[in-house]
C-alpha cells in the first residue's frame, strides 16, 4: 500500500532570512504551521504565506520594567534552610547558605515572625517566634533556648527574582550580562492587570498570528539553584513557586483553615509527587488550580476575542493547569503542545481532555548538540518516532511538530527525508484511526495516591531525566502507553468511595514502599483493602510491581498489606524465625512463554518471599522475582521491577492477561515477537503490524479466532492490513 | 619454643565397652573430664578413673509417668493461627492448621474466652469473645459479625506435648515409636516438687558423678514444627514456651498489669530478638528470668549440697537463664558449657560472668555425618579451632571439650593427632593469658536495643544457621570477637540515662532498619540523639553499618537520624527532587589501605547517598558504600555491610580507629596481613602472632613505637614472642 502524499498536522520552526528554504520544506514536509522558538524570530515575509503562525507568548516574565516597579509582585516560594545542629543553647542559622542569591532573596517585607517557621528537626517541634530573630543584613536567624545537639531549620519566605527556565538558558548559554527575567505573580492585582493589558496590546499588534502558544501561564514548576549556580531542587510537578501572602490569606478564606510554612516545606521534601499528598497539599493544589484556571480563562478569552487560538505548552510555567485535574476544562484552551520523549509522554499529551487538539513536539530539537558535523540526527529521530509511535496507535496526538533552528536541520538531507517520512506516516496513521477506537484486550486500572489527576505522570521528577529509583517502575507506564489495553488511573479515594470500577479487569500497583505510587498509609485503610480483596476474589486481577501495598517497617504483621492476594510478602527482618520453604517452582509459565533474554527487574525488590501456595516463576539469591497466586476466583501477580524493554512490555501484558484469567484471549491482535506489536481497529476494518525497531523483524501475528500469519517487516515498518 | 606436655582443661565423651581406648585417649589428649552424650552411656569402669565425670541431667522432660499423671503441668505456649480472610460476615478458622499435632495441642482447660484472642488483622482490633466460639472437637473458632475481606487470626493457648529437642532428634534419627518426651512446667507446684525430688534421688544414686551438666533447666527456646513435621518457627532466644495461666497470674501480681495474648503473639513475629522489645516483653523476660533463677538456684544448691558442681548447657532449655541478664548470678552455677561455632560464640561463652569456669564444646561433633569413610574431620576441626582461637586470645574459655561417639573419632588417627595439638595449644594459651589482660587499642560500644543483656547474641535466629538478612551484619560481631579491642554492649536506655560511658572510644550501630539491632523507634528519642551527637562532636567515633539510626519510611526528613554525624542518608524516594552531587571521592584512604580483594558488603544497603562534605571511599551503581565524615572533633564512618572475612575484619578495625581519630595508634601490636593477627599481653611480657589460616602466611608485625618485623608463619601457627 503506497501512501498518498498528504499535508497538514505538522508544525515546524523557521528562522529569519530563511524564507525560500522554509517554503521548500513546508512543501516537502507538508507543514501547515510555523512556530517561533526561544531565540528565533520569524521572517516577516513568512507571515504572508497561507500557513498558520504560532507565536510563543510569555505571561509572567520578560517585563522587568513592570516587575522592578512592583517588587511586591515578584514570585515567591517557601524554602527550608540547611539543617543545622546547635552546639549550645544559642544557634545562628545562615538560612541562605547553599541557595543561589541571583535567584533567591529572602522576603523581609512580610513579617517573618508571622510567615516563617523555625523547627527543631530532632523533635519536630516548632520553636516559638519569640525565641528567634532575623538579621536582615546577614540573612541569618538567631535563636535562643535551643537544645544542644538538636538540629534546627528555618523555613523562610523568599522571592524568586529570576525565572527558572530563563535562568537555566541564560547560564547554560552564557548570556552574560543580559538582564535576568523577573517572574511576577498574577495573584497581585497590579500584575493581573498588567498581564491582561500586555496581552491586549500584543494581540492588537500581532494580527497575523493565528495561534498564541502560551509558555505557559503563571507559575513555573519548582526549580531552585544552589550557590554554585547548579540545580539544587527540581520537581516538574511542584507547586513551590505559587505561594505568596495574598495566596495564603485567600486559601484561608476559601478552605477555612490556615496553612503553615511546613505545609510547603514538608520536612525538606517539598511535597514531591513521590510523597503521599497530605490533605493540606491536596487542598492547596485545588485552590491554586482553580485560581489559575480563572486567570488563564481571562487571557484565553481575550485570545479568542481576537480571533486566534489559544495553545498551552505543557511545561515550564504550567503549574496550576494540571490537564487531568478538575479545573483544567474551565480554561477553555484550544490546544496543548508538549515535548514527546517516549510513549508515556506522548500519551500524557494525547489523552488530555477538554481541548480541540493536542500537538507533540518531537525530538531531536534542531540544536547544535545533535546537528553538528558527525552528529546523527536521523538516529535520534528514529528512536523518538518508533518509541512514541506505539502510543500514537493507541491515542494519537492531533499534530506533530519540531522546534529549534530550521537552518541547522536543513543542512542534513537524510534528516529532512526522515522527517518527510515521519510526517507522511503520522498523517496516514491519523487519518485512519483518529476517529475510531483501537482494540483493547483488557482495561487496566493503575492505582496510586494521585490517580487520574496525574495520569501518565507517575515517577516523573525532572521531565525526561533518568533516576535510579524510578526506572524500574517507569517501564510499567511506558509499556502500558503503547499496549492493546485501555488504561485508567485510579486513586485510593476512588476505590474507597466507589469500589473498583466495573470495567476494570486488572489493577496495577507499582512503586517503592511508602511512596504515593505504591500508596503508603492508604494501605492501612481497611475499606481500601477489603474492596480490592473482594474485587479480586470475584475473578479479577491484581498486579503488584516493586513494593505494592507496602507499609515501610510493617503493619499488623505484614509489609505488603495485600500479601494475601499477591501470595508474597517482604521480609522486614522481623520474621526470620518463621521458616520459608520453597513454594511451587514452575519451569514454564504463560507469563514467561515469550522470554528470550534473561529477565530484568532493574533495581529489583529485595527480600520478597512466597507463601506455600504461591506459584514461583522466577527466583534467585534467596529472593522472589515473579510469582502468581490464586485468590478466590481471581489472581495476584507479583513482579520485583519492570524497567522498560520490549521483552518486559510483553511480560507485563502477559502478566495482566494472566491476572485477569484471560489467557485464552491473549492470542488476538497480537504479534509474538516483542519487538513488534499489533494495533487493530475492528470498527474501521483494519489492523497494523508495527516494527518498533530499526532492524528487520519476523513475527507471527494472531488476528482473531486463532488465525495466525507470519510477517516480515522492514526496519521501522508499519504494515496495514484490512480485516 | 617447644610446648611442654600439659594436661587438663579438656572434656571428652566416651562410650560403653571402650574403656582401654578411652584411657589411651585421656592420656594422649591430657583430658581430665569425661562426659556422656545424648545416646551414649559411660562405661561403668570409667567411673573408677581419677578423672572428673560429667553427667547430663534433664530437669523438665524424660519423666512421662509424671507428665501423663499431671497433664495440667504440661508446658504451654501462645500460638497464632494462619491469617484467614472472611468472605462473608461469618468465619471459621481452623487454628491448628499447619501446626504439628504431635507437638501442639490446644489448651481447652483454661477458658478460651479469657485466655485466647481473635484479632482483625486488617484493622488491628480485637474481636470481642462474645462474637466467637470454639469447637473443641474440630479445633476451630467460628466468629460472627466479622467484616468481609478482613483477615482474622486466632491467638490460642496450646500445650506443647513433645520436647522440641527430643522431637528433633526423634524425627531426625527415626526413633519410631519410642515415647515422646513430654515437657512439664516448674511453674506448677507438683512439677516443682517432682523435679526437686527427682534430682535428690538422682544425686543420691550417682555419687561418682562430679559435675551435673544441666541440659538445661525449665524452658526450651521457641521451636515449633509444622504439619509436615518440619521446623515452622525457631528462635534460639524466644521465651514462647514459658507461658501458662499461673505465670500470667503471677506476672499480673508482680508487675501490676495484665498481659494479653498479643503480647506473646506479636502480630506473628513472637517477639523475635530482631523486634525492638516492647516494655511488656522486657517486663516478661525479667519476670521469667527472676523465677527461673529462683527455681534453678534450688536445684543448684542441691547439687552443691551433694558435693558436686553444677554446670549449665547454654542452649535447649536455657530460656530464662540469659547469662548476661540481671538474674543469672543468683543461680549460683559453677560453670557454663556451650557450643563453639566461631569467634562470636566463643566470646558468648567465655565472657559469661558469675561462674567459676566456662567450657567450649568444639566441632566437629563425633557423629557419622563427618566421621565416615572419605570424611575430613581434621579440616572441620582446623576451621573451627582457627576461627575460635582469635576469640580465645581475647578472653579464653576455661576448658574445651568434644561431644559424640568417641569410638568414631578414634578411627581417625589424623584427627586424634589434631585434637592432641589443639588441647596442648589451648592449655599453652590458657596458662599464658588467663590471668592477664590483652592489649586493646580501643574500647568499642556496640549499641542496640538489647545491649549487654544479649551480649554477643545480635542477629542469632537459630544458633549457627545462615540467614541472608543476617550475615552482612554478623561479620561485625565475628570481627570484634577476636580483635585487639575491648567490647561493651550498650542499649539505648543506658545512653539516654547515663550518656555514652566515658571509656568508650567508638560506638558501633549495625543492622537493618527498624530492627532491634539498628534500634527502630529509639532513634526518634531526642535525648538519645543529642547524647550521641554531643559525644561524637567531643572527639569520639560513630561507625554505622547497614541502616544505622534508621527509621523505615523516614522521620522528620531523614531515614538515618544520625545522618548529620554519618554524612550519609538513605534515599527513601521522597527526596529525588533534591540533587545529589558527587562528594569528595578519594582514591586512597587509611581505612582501605590494606585492601587486596574487592570490597564486599554482602547484601549491602541500597540507595545511600553522601552529603557534600562527606569523604567517599567507595561507591558504585549510584550508591555509596564506605564513607567518613567529620562531626565536630569526632568522626562518623559508614559501611554498607560487613560480612565476615579477614579483609573485612581488618577494614572494620581500621574504620573504628579512624572514627576514634586514633590512626596514629593503629600500627601497634598489629600484623599487616589480614590473615594474621597479633595478641599482646604487655603485663605478662609477651605477644603472639597468629596465622588464622591453614596456609603459610607472611606478615609484618608492628610492636610498639613503630618497630616492625617480618614474620613467616606455618599454617595455623601461633608464634609467641617476649616483649
Amino acid at each position: 500500500m503506497v501512501m498518498a502524499k498528504t499535508t497538514g498536522r505538522l508544525t515546524i520552526p523557521s528562522d529569519e532570512n530563511f524564507l525560500h528554504e522554509t517554503e521548500q520544506l513546508i512543501e516537502k514536509w507538508g507543514a501547515d504551521a510555523i512556530r517561533d522558538s526561544d531565540g528565533t524570530k520569524l521572517d516577516t515575509a513568512l507571515k504572508q504565506l497561507s500557513i498558520k503562525l504560532y507565536s510563543t507568548y510569555f505571561v509572567a516574565r520578560g517585563y522587568n520594567d513592570f516587575a522592578e516597579k512592583h517588587p511586591e509582585t515578584v514570585q515567591e516560594l517557601y524554602l527550608m534552610s540547611d539543617r543545622v545542629t546547635a552546639t549550645s543553647d544559642q544557634l545562628t542559622i545562615d538560612f541562605m547558605a547553599h541557595y543561589f542569591d541571583q535567584q533567591i532573596q529572602p522576603n523581609y517585607h512580610d513579617d517573618p515572625a508571622e510567615y516563617w517557621e523555625v523547627i527543631d528537626r530532632t523533635t519536630g517541634e516548632v520553636v516559638p517566634s519569640q525565641q528567634w530573630r532575623v538579621d536582615t543584613k546577614n540573612h541569618t536567624v538567631t535563636m535562643t533556648h535551643v537544645v544542644p545537639y538538636h538540629e534546627y531549620t528555618v523555613s523562610f519566605l523568599a522571592n524568586m527574582i529570576w525565572d527558572p527556565t530563563e535562568m537555566y538558558n541564560h547560564l547554560t548559554n552564557n548570556w552574560g550580562d543580559r538582564a535576568h527575567q523577573i517572574p511576577f505573580d498574577v495573584r497581585f492585582p497590579d500584575a493581573e492587570q498588567f498581564m491582561q493589558k500586555t496581552l491586549k496590546d500584543w494581540l492588537a499588534a500581532n494580527p497575523e498570528i493565528d495561534v498564541v502558544r502560551f509558555t505557559t501561564f503563571f507559575y513555573h514548576f519548582t526549580l531552585v539553584f544552589d550557590d554554585q549556580a547548579r540545580e539544587k531542587f527540581v520537581d516538574w510537578l511542584g507547586f513551590g513557586g505559587t505561594v505568596s501572602v495574598p495566596a495564603l490569606k485567600a486559601f484561608e478564606k476559601v478552605k477555612g483553615y490556615k496553612l503553615r510554612p511546613e505545609d510547603f516545606v514538608d520536612q525538606g521534601f517539598y511535597n514531591s509527587s513521590y510523597r503521599v499528598p497530605s490533605k493540606h497539599y491536596r487542598d492547596y493544589i485545588d485552590f491554586v488550580s482553580a485560581f489559575v484556571a480563572d486567570q488563564a480563562k481571562i487571557l484565553v478569552d481575550m485570545v479568542h476575542d481576537a480571533g486566534k487560538e489559544a495553545m498551552m505548552f505543557l511545561g515550564d510555567n504550567w503549574i496550576g493547569t494540571e490537564p487531568y485535574g478538575p479545573n483544567f476544562g474551565k480554561i477553555g484552551l484550544d490546544a496543548v503542545v508538549g515535548s514527546v520523549g517516549n510513549a508515556t509522554t506522548l500519551r500524557l499529551i494525547s489523552d488530555i481532555p477538554h481541548v480541540k487538539y493536542t500537538e507533540g513536539r518531537f525530538l531531536p530539537y534542531f540544536f547544535p548538540d545533535v546537528f553538528h558535523e558527525g552528529g546523527d540526527p536521523v538516529a535520534e529521530a528514529k528512536q523518538n518516532w518508533l518509541t512514541a509511535r506505539r502510543a500514537i496507535m493507541r491515542k494519537p496526538v492531533d499534530r506533530i511538530g519540531y522546534g529549534g533552528y530550521l537552518k541547522l536541520a536543513a543542512q542534513f538531507p537524510d534528516f529532512v527525508d526522515y522527517v518527510t517520512h515521519v510526517a507522511d506516516e503520522f498523517r496516514d496513521i491519523y487519518s485512519r484511526i483518529h476517529d475510531t477506537h483501537p482494540y483493547a484486550g483488557l482495561t487496566v486500572g493503575v492505582l496510586n495516591a494521585w490517580g487520574q489527576q496525574r495520569a501518565w505522570q507517575p515517577f516523573i521528577v525532572a521531565h525526561g531525566k533518568w533516576y535510579k529509583q524510578a526506572y524500574s517502575y517507569e517501564g510499567v507506564m511506558e509499556s502500558l502507553a503503547g499496549q492493546a489495553v485501555n488504561v485508567q488511573f485510579l486513586n485510593f479515594d476512588d476505590i474507597k468511595t466507589h469500589g473498583v470500577p466495573e470495567n476494570i479487569d486488572v489493577l496495577v500497583n507499582v512503586g517503592a514502599a511508602g511512596t504515593a505510587f505504591s500508596g503508603g498509609d492508604y494501605w492501612k485503610d481497611p475499606d481500601v483493602l477489603a474492596a480490592i480483596r473482594a474485587w479480586v476474589a470475584a475473578g479479577h486481577g491484581f498486579v503488584g510491581i516493586g513494593s505494592p501495598s507496602a507499609i515501610p517497617g510493617t503493619y499488623e504483621g505484614r509489609t505488603f498489606q495485600l500479601a494475601d492476594v499477591l501470595g508474597v510478602d517482604q521480609e522486614a527482618g522481623f520474621s526470620l524465625s518463621t521458616d520459608k520453604y520453597p513454594a511451587r517452582d514452575v519451569s514454564t509459565h504463560f507469563i514467561t512463554e515469550n522470554r528470550e533474554d534473561p529477565l530484568d527487574y532493574g533495581e529489583s525488590t529485595h527480600d520478597v518471599y512466597p507463601f506455600p501456595d504461591t506459584t514461583v516463576i522466577d527466583q534467585g539469591h534467596h529472593e522472589t522475582y515473579l510469582t502468581t497466586h490464586d485468590y478466590g476466583d481471581g489472581r495476584g501477580v507479583y513482579l520485583a521491577g519492570l524497567p522498560y524493554s520490549p521483552q518486559n512490555s510483553n511480560l507485563l501484558l502477559r502478566a495482566m492477561f494472566f491476572a485477569a484469567s484471560k489467557e485464552d484471549q491473549f492470542n488476538q491482535w497480537y504479534a509474538t515477537n516483542p519487538d513488534t506489536e499489533v494495533a487493530a481497529y475492528p470498527s474501521a476494518g483494519y489492523y497494523a503490524v508495527l516494527n518498533n525497531t530499526d532492524q528487520p523483524q519476523k513475527t507471527t501475528v494472531y488476528t482473531t479466532a486463532g488465525h495466525q500469519t507470519d510477517v516480515n517487516l522492514a526496519p521501522g515498518e508499519i504494515r496495514w492490513e484490512t480485516i
